[in-house]
């Protein structure tokens, strides 16, 4: 990490962080699509690639806002999550365990960047970075919106589903 | 990790990543509260680390009450966490730009916290543990309640203060 100085020194050291972040996630969700056992995670997981691959064009044009090049720098925090969500899905048997599992590390990783994007936007704001404040805030949006998906998801089928799935398995 | 195979062994896991989690954060937080340049901050850090020591504590009536040794699995994710919460204090000088950063670090570690407890709660719900779910559901309610304490400092003092750092301080 650079010396950071300033606010603006800061706020672009957070925009290398979630891009590093959103790149991991690129790599992350398709593993994640292809360990879902039900049709409905697996097609939350690939919608939100799609997403997510939004997510990083948004940055590249913060960047270019602040006519700064695009890079990341390392998000160790992301590292963290996708090697737990790696290990439930290689820990788990094709069950709506897994599911559950794999919907919780999802929605650490979802909480992770609603944190990063809600500091990154408020910075944006204070340092009067208004038309970057709003492409933060529109990402900051879509997550708290996959967040709630995955919460519905578990509630309605997933968490039901894994409870009934007996300790006899092992 | 060990093999998960039903929602028990899952939530079993899940209550071992939050305790080792909490245990770091016990180690973290003093470091943060030190680095922290206004009173304030300090202050906040400070008594969430008492909060955080009786989380400790509620996990251990966790393991308890469902028959298991109280011991933690290295949270890798909070492991990140604290890594770039060092990383700030020691790349920032003492200004609010590091009393900035640090809040948006915590903001992390605390959102972190909301989603594993959030999951773990429910997942303690749909297993029937309501007494466990309960105790998972109050931690989660002041977990919570830090973050939005930490938003309303960023918000108060912090961001405008860290904005007037001058760029000509480096």
């Amino acid at each position: 990490m650079a010396k950071l100085s300033t606010l603006e020194d800061l706020f672009l050291d957070e925009i290398q962080d979630l891009y590093d972040a959103e790149k991991q996630l690129t790599k992350a969700l398709p593993k994640m699509a292809k360990a879902a056992t039900s049709e409905e995670l697996r097609q939350a997981f690939e919608d939100h690639l799609d997403q997510t691959r939004g997510h990083v064009e948004r940055l590249e044009q913060v960047f270019e806002a602040l006519g700064e090049t695009a890079k990341g720098r390392k998000c160790e925090a992301m590292a963290g999550l996708v090697k737990e969500g790696d290990e439930i899905a290689s820990n788990t048997e094709e069950t709506a365990v897994r599911d559950a599992g794999l919907i919780a590390g999802a929605q650490k990783v979802e909480h992770y960047e609603i944190a990063g994007y809600g500091s990154a936007r408020t910075h944006a704001q204070v340092l009067g970075h208004d038309r970057i404040a709003s492409l933060l805030e529109e990402t900051l949006g879509e997550e708290k919106d996959a967040d709630a998906l995955l919460t519905d998801l578990a509630q309605s089928t997933v968490n039901e589903q894994a409870a009934s799935v007996l300790s006899t398995k092992r």
